[in-house]
């Protein structure tokens, strides 16, 4: 399936997710879905995570997963929302389509959008039910996997690549995370946009063999840094390393 | 036809237009061209007017305009090309949806760039023809017309409307303009990214009867900035008053 996201949720904890986050939800890009050998290792090794199948730019396949997450929350709420699926297509200014315009967007921007509309009710719950005050990631968050590509200041990695549709749509999503962390704070949810570095993954390696970390390094400064997040931090674009990057 | 866009182009000038520019080409959103009395008077006042049917979603429709234009110009280039048509949904994060968020990009940020890439010949040719050097209005230009409503740091009338997709859809405008400006400045065309204010035209009314600007105001204000636009604005984000505004 194209344009689809691979999600895991676990009402516990994963390799190095701190114990006080109780629940977490994570889509993935479709390329994590061709490796069901890795997936399922993940699962073996960790009999909280639970897989589920979800599509993006489908609505009847996000609410099935909110569903099914609901399902094995058991009446508690979800405590972290990590849109993380998205797309990238290696285009130039002048071979830029309409296609892969609307594709791209639809995936990186309607997707965690919709993702969020859905999962709300569940987000809410958690910081209804928890005992802290404040904005945090252990309370209620939703992080959207954004990159620094898509900083109109920064531009990251222009000279190796210029993927127009993939950097229109960056930019759009950290708008509409500004515009989530407005409404959504009064709910007592965090919401943040998140650059986690140019990564030696299958899309960080398609632009260019010469990605500076290693997927292991990147988590490691995600899972050092999320923690750390508050109030002061809300609405804001974060990096791996916990630096706030220009819009 | 909806998501259509209207343009107008004038090998000559028109009402206040410094007659230093050549040629220009301003596409508009819909509403205008249910005012057909309106456009009849313009054409009636001006000669040099030329009125060109437009839908900036429909490819084949953008290179007929290109063709008619190009007729137009009688072997010169086009001087100045102003991507103004757009469209606007009062949403908010809560009922916004996939379609707007699909329809409000391919109009607003899809449009601009499929636009932009058709006219890009007759643009080089101007900049090629012209015995300026440098980036100017005068020579050849692109004016995308954002709204600080898509600046993610000030989020203009936020206490008025959130219109998301909106929203999403400038900031994702900004995103190309600074592209655009990279991509296009070695071959002598300035690109930016411009504010006009919120101005009491059909789609400024629709968010609040306090828009504080009459279109006339603007427009006298956009004429005073475009002649003073130079290198030093190439890929900036400009309001009416020729003032920088943040991402």
């Amino acid at each position: 399936m194209k344009h689809s996201s691979r999600p895991r949720t676990g009402p516990s904890c994963w390799t190095g997710w701190p114990t006080r986050w109780r629940s977490g939800w994570l889509t993935w890009e479709s390329g994590m879905w061709r490796k069901p050998h890795e997936l399922k290792y993940l699962a073996s090794k960790h009999p909280n995570l639970v897989i589920i199948l979800l599509d993006v730019t489908n609505l009847a396949s996000i609410e099935a997963a909110v569903a099914r997450v609901e399902e094995n929350l058991k009446g508690s709420g979800l405590n972290l929302l990590i849109n993380n699926a998205a797309i990238l297509r290696l285009t130039t200014l002048e071979s830029e389509t309409r296609e892969n315009m609307s594709v791209v967007y639809t995936t990186n921007v309607t997707g965690p959008l919709l993702v969020s509309q859905a999962f709300l009710p569940l987000l809410k719950k958690a910081a209804q039910q928890s005992t802290q005050k404040g904005l945090s990631c252990s309370r209620a968050a939703i992080v959207n996997m954004s990159s620094e590509a898509g900083s109109i200041k920064n531009l990251l990695i222009w000279d190796f690549g210029h993927f127009i549709s993939y950097r229109c749509s960056k930019a759009a999503l950290n708008m509409l995370t500004k515009c989530q962390s407005l409404c959504y704070a009064e709910q007592g949810i965090l919401t943040i946009t998140f650059h986690p570095g140019w990564v030696k993954t299958d899309m960080g390696s398609s632009i260019s063999d010469q990605a500076p970390l290693t997927p292991d390094e990147s988590v490691r400064g995600i899972l050092n840094t999320l923690p750390m997040l508050s109030e002061k931090d809300n609405g804001a674009f974060v990096d791996w390393k916990g630096n706030h990057l220009p819009w």
